[in-house]
């Protein structure tokens, strides 16, 4: 048994495809509500959780932490989302959100050992490492290093993307078939994507390396 | 700057008087609300961090998490607290609760990047790590080794009791001149300490090592 950490982007939903329908592996599905600017990734993670039969989808609210992100631009009123120029070259740039992926993976591992599974996947893919240290492939060995002290329910991350671009997760997951209108990427919290903040600006950059449109509408003048 | 995670046990509580009175380090507190039986150790941990003058005293509450943590006898109420003698030579007792330390020192980290701090201390000895695999000194070797790769704020998790045992702990907070009556170690969410549970057997034999009585009243015939 398994779990999979899905938000609605991209690189989590393509996981979870690639995991059902290449490798018939068929995890439950964990998706975290943290204050983040935008709801619709989760909406997203249950339309595709539901499509591909994963069960249970377990939506775990950790709104309550939302404080200790207070310094990041993710969730944080008072700090602006980023147009993407700011944040090249910077080595932790405001949509860093402090140790958020090593808490999302130590409560992701929890919830394994609870449901009795020895594998999680997550999405990180080569790209994210241009900025966050925490979605690398040292990061991921070092932390199972840790895991596999645990003498009972010795846990397994897998991030089977780490070494793809985002350009190579949009090839295999348009391969998939994916549904690329049914994700969410943008960090801004309106109706129609923004078009400029880093994850937008990555996430268009990645389809035009494709050559292929993304269907999601952007606002005007992006 | 730096981040004590303090419980309200003897362990955690000695740590706090042994960085403040012996080394001169001045943490702010975090204590985790998490659907713990006995809410008497959050009034222990805020007492002692008043009489420091450790400020701020950061309680989180993440009984949101308690879903995760339901295959543990500490937080739920279908699940016995074990007698001690029921525990010994598990390596893996019902008390353990799934990914507990990975998870709490995850969001210690992230609440010491958002002040700035570089190092966070938790009470964990010697005697933790006959059943605990997260309590032991290569856990934290490890995790060290991950914490290592953040490019900014490279937080370090210290242990400074790891290597000492439960006695050991007491004798040095005994001549820290430390009032134990302030201080809650029972699992079962009774007015007085039950003497029969893992935590109140490691106190009472910790006690009796260092031939000095208990402070703390306990239930008839225990």
């Amino acid at each position: 048994m398994s779990v999979a950490i899905v938000s609605g982007g991209i690189d989590s939903i393509t996981l979870l495809h690639d995991l059902v329908k290449r490798l018939d592996v068929h995890p439950a599905v964990l998706t975290f509500i943290y204050g983040q600017k935008n709801a619709r990734e989760i909406e997203c993670a249950r339309l595709h959780a539901d499509l591909l039969g994963c069960h249970p989808h377990h939506v775990m609210d950790v709104s309550a932490l939302k404080s200790l992100f207070a310094t990041s631009a993710l969730v944080d009123d008072a700090v602006a989302i980023p147009d993407s120029v700011d944040v090249q070259g910077d080595p932790q740039p405001s949509t860093y959100v402090p140790n958020r992926n090593m808490i999302f993976l130590a409560l992701a591992v929890a919830y394994a050992e609870s449901v009795g599974a020895t594998d999680v996947y997550y999405g990180a893919q080569r790209q994210d490492s241009y900025s966050y240290w925490d979605t690398t492939p040292q990061f991921l060995g070092r932390l199972n290093h840790v895991y596999q002290l645990n003498p009972k329910t010795p846990v397994t991350i897998h991030a089977p993307f780490v070494h793809l671009s985002k350009a190579d997760v949009l090839r295999r997951g348009l391969a998939l078939e994916i549904d690329y209108g049914q994700t969410w990427s943008c960090y801004a919290g309106q109706d129609v994507a923004c078009g400029r903040c880093p994850t937008c600006v990555e996430r268009l950059a990645a389809f035009d390396a494709v050559g292929v449109a993304d269907p999601l509408p952007y606002a005007e003048g992006s």
